[in-house]
């Protein structure tokens, strides 16, 4: 199952993004996001409760006197940044940013330990008491947004200082956790760093990063449980384990025996990010067989329309299958976020486009519907149906935020999302030696090579709002290589053409493909929901992509008990959802006509720029309820008739406080 | 305002109920409830946590050595078993039960300090800290219970050593609390002591007793807030106030100003009794004002189908109008019984049926809910639609039980379920010096006084299965009486005959209605949904009552989010559900056709002989959805045809684990 050749996102540096969908997110990160991070982790906002981030690296270097602040993961924020940033530079070198980035730096390494070990919170608060708590305390979870930050920050400039301050951490914990005696047994409470240490391995290309990477997959949910141990070793009261058991932190049993994604959310789908990358790294069948069960579980019965998982607040954690309550969600854009990395691992572990079609619903979505359009405001949770009211005055829903909020206490999504967003060309395109993969449509130039060769594309489109996708060759490599374009699951009919001449491949986008005409045409075929173009391409050549995007009807599942009589409405990867600004309140009196006669409208000003849809549909009336009874003998229900408007769900709670719905009656 | 002729229950004593419906209830809590919950109450079921309760007594009495255990109300357990227990001796005299009482009786009475003060906590823990948290510990709650127990004690046996424990205590309470200078301005944190302080009022004619409750009615909620003022001088966390504000103890804003049903149910709805008691007692408008516009808010947007109140778990609360989640639901069996005490007590100010209806619907439906049918279980929440999976992993409904629970660690439901159901015959007739109401049918034999003359009636009804209901005049008066029969709000369609001569009443049941025929017909007449049936009765007079009981299909008020698109089914004063166990899994998938076509039948071997309903229905098919995708592009649904049965709601969860549903798909 190993794949021979490699498959790796571009380098950010090789892409120019000037997609506007894209442009204007990234661009929002880069002037907005990331410099309003800067100053939150250096106690720079007024009105803000401080971070404390840079006050910890401070204290810990001993450049300053203090009490340790904020969480215990605290450390993790500024790492999240430093990656965020990082990408940022890829594609829009900044000097400036550049420098504050190696002061922090240097304030890192003088924070660090002789031995490696670097997490302010036991520094500070003191050296002997550390990894004796891993349940709760999240040093391999810091260590493992460091590991990340370190690579991304190499990645864009070349240094190596914090790549080799994220290795010294890394021997540190390798010398301290594993199987061989005396070693304990221990392994992270909130995972990361599993995915991190593939990646420190793929940089660094020192073997002991993947090994500890594996052990500490290999011996999750091992028995004796090793939570159990530190709780009895040190009289610790039990944590979630108390209520959700260790499934909670996913340790319950042996990753291989998990065949339910369990537990946190987010802490759920890094650890099976980690595991597949591990399980490419290694061809381990078992563990891929482990992602495979665990990726269908949660894509087939636990994830809502949005890309959003994680059914309830109470452990920021999945349930049960099919269980998807729209208005009690947490669906937590990390746990999103993450479920998007584990969908580009299982791509690039089996290279079906399933994964990506799971991928490009999450991002354009749950993803992006937890940051305003301003990029001033995040939501953690991500609901599919609000009632401001109920927010306010129903406790079950208090998690629920009817607007987005400007920052968190707890800061784990907003520079998530920055991270996200500022290496949005790395999902968009991969490699390997012999073809470029085309997984998300945006729009921009690309230079990367294959066979060593270069290879320059123009992709020109106003995707998601129009069907059209124009990639231009630029630069070709003199031998023939492969074009491997995904045709979205959303597509009920594509049309491609290269140089004119239309190619049809199957209405089964996972069938076989023919060319059509003239000799020129490209040897082609499908697989896994990739069109396979191969060729020998030369500059000027232009492959056209159309992709149909009618407003469908989307239905759930009859066991999802939330949706039975209700439809949601998509277009393209947008799931749409109706908001009071447009619709009035009471939403939930709404029914969407049989026949409700589409219209989509592209509006500059709106939202940003958006495809609304407009459709016939009706209200429950109040009509025969005239003495307000809360309860009457049945009589048919009078409807008001009513133009529904819909919009991207995305967007919504742009425009100040009210209602939203996505699953509408039908 | 103020009634002339005060209306008042019958005497338990003076009905024999024959009615195979309650007199199985009142069997079960005479022969096993109460004898059950007195040992609970000496701490000797196995198995069971200790109440503590009698304990606690023993201690504060000096008999015996030890703490205080169980909860800071303990001491109510132990009074609203002895109301139980007094009101069953009413209609059941049995004189080991009264030996019972009486020893227990003198072991309040040796508790009892010189003062009269009786709360064992603060005996056992030290008197100098009593009265100084009347938000939390519940000194004055128990004072309630207390106090209904002496005057049930009293009536049933003429025994005067409770009540004169009770005047004690309350004296003692009347010396602590008030306007008058030197006196605290406190009132109960956890009302009952005002409707019970006018039963006292009643029994002793001490109009002392009734200037204590008005008192308590009018200080509540007064600025400065007199809990506020308690947490200030002790230093005190806030409490539910926290989060639920005052509004939680109903003591945001004075009782006159409050508009809406707020926080805690059962307080809120004792609160309301009190509040109409005294207001009868005064004839102060505002008052009445006030309790009907709260009633109004209940019924009429914070009421589930069942009469269940509260529906949310966090604070045991209302939330806001038309928030009525069947799955989520608290739905308290006490605040169903609360809701029954306010009815009553709004009828006997109003003589206004409308009350009697929503008391019937609560007492058939979300009240008889809390026992299991062989009385050895109990719910205190009574959801309206329930998936045991759900319950048991999914946090926001694990208060949701998926079967009735063995006894519970504060037992409020349970005794107060016995205390109602050994009085119900009180609930079902009232008299005052002119007239019987008969506001339940409930069947027997009725021996009363009207103008001092005595008043023998025999009811012979199959009630709530059959339709007719039969009244024969055993002993009349020599003057003319009158028989007022409570026309059921729910009854589209009714037939009333004296001595086999029909009377019409219009199909409005608050209209007037015309005897016909004979010159014996009685003078008769509809008033607020009574029929006012006034002659010269004779022994062997026949009054017949046929009540029209087709299946109804009922539908909720269009604001109520959860029930848009549903129906719920209901039969005379029954709401009916659909169980697992005769429906399979899956109830939220099941539609009930536009034409159910709904058959009735008696079952003498289902549920201890009910009238179950079948209709025809469909269910959502696993039919187009083979490779189980979580969502899918719309097509018409398909159904598979269903016959479904309905059961009355009182008894789901009678025959183990299983789903339940009350509002269906239509």
């Amino acid at each position: 199952m190993k794949q021979d050749a490699p498959i790796t996102p571009v380098s950010l540096s090789d892409v120019t993004i000037s997609d506007p969908f894209w442009k204007t997110y990234m661009e929002l990160v880069r002037s907005h996001v990331i410099p309003y991070q800067w100053e939150a982790l250096n106690d720079r906002i007024e009105g803000a409760a401080p971070s404390y981030c840079i006050h910890n690296f401070s204290v810990a270097a001993g450049k300053k006197k203090g009490e340790f602040g904020g969480f215990v993961f605290q450390d993790s924020d500024l790492y999240k940044w430093l990656e965020a940033a990082s990408y940022s530079l890829m594609w829009h070198p900044d000097k400036e940013l550049e420098a504050k980035i190696d002061s922090v730096v240097d304030l890192m390494g003088e924070a660090q330990q002789e031995d490696g070990y670097l997490d302010t919170y036991y520094i500070i608060n003191g050296l002997e008491n550390r990894f004796t708590n891993l349940r709760d305390n999240h040093e391999l979870y810091c260590l493992g947004h460091m590991l990340e930050a370190a690579v991304a920050y190499h990645q864009a400039t070349g240094k190596d200082k914090l790549l080799a301050i994220g290795c010294a951490y890394a021997d540190c914990v390798a010398r301290e956790f594993g199987t061989e005696p005396g070693k304990r047994r221990g392994y992270p409470g909130h995972e990361v760093a599993e995915l991190a240490l593939v990646k420190l391995y793929h940089v660094t290309g020192n073997e002991a990063y993947l090994r500890l990477a594996s052990y500490f997959i290999d011996e999750r949910g091992q028995t004796p449980n090793y939570f159990a141990l530190e709780e009895a070793a040190h009289g610790r009261e039990k944590g979630w384990n108390r209520t959700l058991g260790y499934g909670y932190y996913q340790a319950d049993k042996p990753v291989r025996e998990q065949t339910e994604a369990v537990g946190h959310a987010v802490r759920a789908v890094y650890l099976y990010s980690g595991m597949a990358d591990v399980a490419r790294e290694t061809g381990d069948e078992t563990l891929i067989k482990a992602c495979e069960t665990l990726w269908d579980d949660i894509v087939s019965r636990k994830m809502y329309i949005t890309g959003a998982i994680g059914s309830s607040e109470f452990g920021e954690a999945f349930t049960f299958s099919y269980d998807l309550p729209n208005d009690t969600i947490y669906g937590e854009t990390c746990a999103a976020i993450g479920l998007v990395f584990f969908a580009r691992r299982m791509f690039e572990l089996t290279r079906d486009s399933k994964y990506i079609d799971v991928m490009e619903r999450a991002i354009y979505n749950g993803v992006i519907s937890g940051m305003s359009l301003d990029g001033t405001s995040f939501f953690y949770v991500n609901p599919l149906e609000v009632d401001p009211v109920a927010c306010e005055r129903d406790f079950r829903k208090s998690h629920v935020k009817p607007v987005r909020q400007k920052w968190f206490g707890c800061a784990c999504c907003p520079p998530n999302l920055a991270r996200l967003l500022s290496s949005i060309a790395g999902y968009a395109y991969e490699t390997d030696q012999t073809a470029l993969y085309m997984n998300l449509f945006v729009g921009g130039s690309i230079r990367t090579e294959i066979q060593d060769q270069p290879v320059s594309l123009e992709v020109a489109t106003r995707y998601p709002w129009e069907e059209l996708v124009t990639v231009t060759v630029k630069e070709a490599p003199s031998a023939s290589c492969t074009l491997a374009i995904r045709m979205p699951g959303w597509c009920r009919k594509s049309i491609v053409s290269v140089n004119g001449t239309v190619i049809h491949p199957s209405g089964n986008p996972s069938g076989s493909a023919d060319a059509e005409g003239s000799s020129d045409s490209p040897n082609c075929h499908m697989e896994k929901g990739y069109l396979y173009l191969t060729r020998q391409w030369n500059p000027g050549d232009v492959v056209e992509l159309c992709f149909s995007m009618p407003v469908e009807r989307i239905q759930a599942n009859p066991r999802v008990r939330e949706d039975v009589g209700k439809c949601a409405v998509m277009r393209g990867p947008l799931v749409y959802c109706l908001e009071e600004a447009d619709n009035g309140s009471g939403l939930s009196r709404i029914y969407l006509d049989h026949q409700p006669d589409f219209q989509v409208t592209y509006q500059e000003d709106l939202l940003g720029g958006v495809c609304a849809i407009r459709a016939k549909g009706r209200f429950l009336s109040d009509s025969g309820w005239e003495s307000a009874p809360l309860y009457q003998m049945y009589q048919t229900p009078s409807y008001e008739e009513k133009e529904l408007t819909f919009i991207p769900y995305y967007a919504w709670a742009n425009r100040g406080l009210g209602e939203m719905l996505v699953w509408v009656h039908l």
